[in-house]
């Protein structure tokens, strides 16, 4: 397909998302722009940019004057994209959703596993979701199968002992 | 530290576990054994092991060979092993660890990133949680911070049109 | 009776569908169409066609033309149905709609019988809900029975060994 | 593989079922038995001998009897099964265990279109999920995937006018 | 008390139901009108009645139009009546409402009694919920108190043995 | 059938229930005594003798001296059952088991129906679910085909005005 | 404090309520009368009073008269005060108001306490809450400190023999 | 009846209670006594007695040795009574029990009246659940109808200003 | 960062909030306030302030007056928060914002030790949610890593001995 | 009271907690040790040392050494200690015990007002719950009144930008 595969917002979903996200999928769709080619203009990962037009991450003003530009849609439209984000509100958990339920159940199934294995390698304490990036790529293998390749790069914090 | 940290089984959560669970992380915690030290003997991933611990992935034939081998067991002890699990039973959801509670947030907070990100890259689908892997590696940066990379790798999977 | 018997949208579901379900159900309604009717229009399987209606399943570029044909209705319309579908939030889980809560309660009841048969039949893995199609149909019995014949058909995804 | 793949019953699971689930598993591994095999032997589908394994379906005398001989256990032994089933326990809903909760979610995703399909080819009404049977098939395609074909057959109830 | 008694519908309930709803109690209410009454100009039982009411029961074409007749409503504000009900709304579950909490408790407390009475009297098997009816009387004993008498009628289906 | 069909209690219910559940569903098997035949020995209705046996109807002296003779069991161990019961813990809610899901169904889809009619009928109040009896009938009509009618009668308790 | 502390409605709250309640409060505030004032002049209880305003207790029309005087609003205003409430539904369950969570509690705490006390005083029932009453009142002891005395005053309903 | 009626434990909430719960009671009925008469040979209210029995009241030096006294059994065995009691999990809530169910629907109906009549009459704060006491009276009125009277009273928390 | 950081209010929260949330937080925005700012301003805490914005707690006349006066906006706007705060309703729990989400998990590791050692410190008891205040600091240490040192101040109330 | 008060284990919370933790409040008691002076014993706060009875924080090879000291248990008992916490399942969430309740309902009440002060203060992050630590003291004011001062410190996380 020639013309980019493009990420809309589903009507139903506009109430539970801060008020500029709507204005800012449909500038996005206008403009006919990935979240990689949006990443690339104002220099963040292609997951954090769908972050914010989430209200799941906050945006710098230079996000905002970055975004203005590319999406042209003057910037006082989305400065309370500046504020700081009221997270984990875009979805019902358990996901609904099969591709964000896949995920879920990927915690669900190998969870312990995680834990025991960085336990083992790092001691006792947690990978923070906060120091905390992620990307997501695609492999094609020989056989011209398509891979998603998810990679969360957390910080380890170590429990305090007091 | 000289010897190897190792994750062993809380007392209370055997119940929820099948019966070969305890002797199994027993046997290992005798051996003095961690996860990615089994994982070389027998060929197999570091989280597929701890995942066949918790009754969250099958074992064939041969890795029961091998298990009984390195952790000085009868294979006989583990044969329900290569029984077909029945997964997601380990723990609640949502998570009440912090370590697993945080890969859950992962998914409360970018789940739909993820989804618009993979939509953009692949198509209307999922990435399989069935066809997949994941493997959990330590990198320690210029200032010594330990960093906590966790790769998860799956077959995409487009919805089919009928 | 000699008109077609046709499903509409009951007004208070309208909130958790997309935008675009309610004018396409009036149309639908409009035209006294079936889904059986439209889907031998557009090619697709009657199912899928409902779960279009219902924001469940994407539509093609040639979906939407064809809808708009046989609708009569300006396809710029349905152009968010080519979107990517948030699926899974059509109606409350448990089902409290007894057509809806039969099917679950079949999974509730059989689940772990259709899972011993497929592992025995197919080893350790799924049946696929994404690489999927299923049909209606009806059967009349020689007493005149109605029955209804509903058929899943999915994948078979071995779990990887990794 | 020569031998078959035969399921058991996670030892953590016992609790949830009637006292003679365990034996009857344990009775069917040793004699190496699948239940398309067993239902054979006593004229029975196979979905139906799994559940009845699972406490889901009563058994009649003559099946206890064959029961007896093919597990060559005592029908004394299961003379529970000819009880009436209190049906509904054998796992948690939602589904954790993955292959069990790809069929709550296509009743999730699909509910409203099988309701629908239902409505527009019977009327108002429901598909029964008592005056019900059904089975699991293999179907291999010409490159060699292999498909589940699950037929769910109820008989359709009218909502009665009163 | 000369006039009716008449129910009417809580304004806070109104975005449950469907649309017709709230016009077909203020019509009713303004005709004052019990469901007695309508149920007889309409050759419906009483519960049925306010099952359409409620949209919880399919009107047929000679409903509507004897509904528009005595309510003196034109046929056409009811039309969507006659479509397939989509049940199960009403109302939350557990129920708040205390008369209708206590039906809830009679299940809660008596269910495996009756299920236990059935079994005996009927084998294995439900009555049915859909090829069903119910009435709502009044008796007065010698002491002048007031009992309520609910009548739920419902075919016996056994289950099917498969 | 010439020998009656007998309810008896599955092993896995025996945590939720009273200790002396068990042995009385124990002795009226061995005796083969329906709980129609214990309720015209003892004087009570079927319905209610159920309820004791299920620990949720209090047994009085004259009760458990008849159970203990028709069951050939010394008093002795039943007089648990002239303590206060401890109701409402039989089985969970929602109910899985489907007869009793279809008692708990009616009262989701016709409860606010019920109360319509119920507060035309008699004002505002509830119909005591304590002040309360119940029975269950079988009706075979002229087709052959089998109905089970269950009546509820409860006390008219109108709301104090205060 | 010279003028009456007076209970407000919360702008947010009024969605759950009938639509009266808002006016209702509005014009309390309006004229500065608490809820005693109001049951003083219309001869019913404070608590009656707050329950009328919050939809959970039916007005007569005697009540919706004196209302009608004292709060100077015609009484066509609230007329659908005289209907049957739809109770239950002011707020959540469990409560989130650190008020109404206290009487949880002592219910969550002391609630098998008062069945026991109860049971021995009364024998087998409940404390109707429908033939039902309720006052609060301050006492101040000697000390100075204030108290809170509810009174809960309901029939007692033996569970009926049958 | 001449012998007083006494509460007993349910053998199945055993599990939930601390380990002392189920002798006292046993002790209790052997010597039957109601909790009233306990209540005045330690010298303490009826209610709190019982709360002790359930584990929801610390027990002083004095109560255990007056308990001791008076069920004839060694205080050793109630030394546990005289530790920080583990509140709330005597019972589930919502309450099954009808009873208690009572109780917590007073609290769902008329929760925010008593928040509203105690704020006007007290100003911004809560009923102390602590810094509380409460009993149960028996009420007989002219026509020989029972009456529970239940009495909270906590003390007056105002909310600190800050 | 010279200007202060500003927390706002995200669009999606304004509905679960009274009226007044939303005004006054566009004007503390517009006046560029911290809560800090504020607080000085009108003589209460900074987390006190913040409270009174989300509908946590009352304003006295004098707040509304210096609230007023320092957001420049008439106090006829505000005069709602001099009402009694229908207190719990600002955010699901459990929590979904990873801030609030992390003040949760300390009750939920922390909450027995916490138990356990204010009995040891104070008896049997509680800390008081309504005599209480709280504040939250900012510590740097020798590093020059943040730390924040949140303060909980309670009345502890001792149970009443009954 | 010349002796200490001291927290011990409630019988029906040992099936949550890990095997260790029994036999050290045994201990505990035994010595009649508070916290507090085990804390001093080995050098760790009281809040910790309470975790670790519970489970909820890892003890070094140190503390178990000393633990075994002060309690005069062989240190073998405790090696568990060691090994890596499953935390959170020492209690339910919501708390159902009173204490814990009232933090909970902290965190309810002022959660958005502790994250609105944090980010004004701090900028767009969390407290860490993991680089944590915590005190419990007592404060006298003058007029003799007891307070708790609870002190939450914990490591300032940004979200990375990415």
């Amino acid at each position: 397909m020639a013309q980019p595969r493009l990420a809309s917002l589903d009507s139903s979903m506009v109430d539970r998302l801060p008020a500029y996200s709507q204005p800012l999928f449909v500038a996005k769709s206008k403009k006919g722009l990935t979240f990689e080619a949006i990443g690339q203009h104002i220099g963040r990962a292609e997951v954090a940019v769908a972050a914010m037009f989430y209200g799941q991450a906050q945006a710098s003003p230079e996000d905002v004057e970055k975004l203005s530009e590319i999406l042209e849609v003057p910037k006082e439209n989305f400065e309370a994209m500046m504020g700081f984000p009221d997270r984990g509100r875009a979805g019902p958990m358990p996901p609904v959703e099969p591709l964000i339920y896949r995920l879920y159940e990927i915690v669900q199934n190998y969870g312990y596993s995680f834990k025991a294995v960085m336990n083992e390698k790092f001691g006792d304490g947690i990978m923070s979701a906060i120091c905390f990036n992620s990307k997501v790529e695609k492999e094609v293998d020989q056989a011209g199968t398509e891979w998603v390749v998810i990679t969360l790069k957390g910080k380890w914090l170590p429990f305090s002992r007091f």
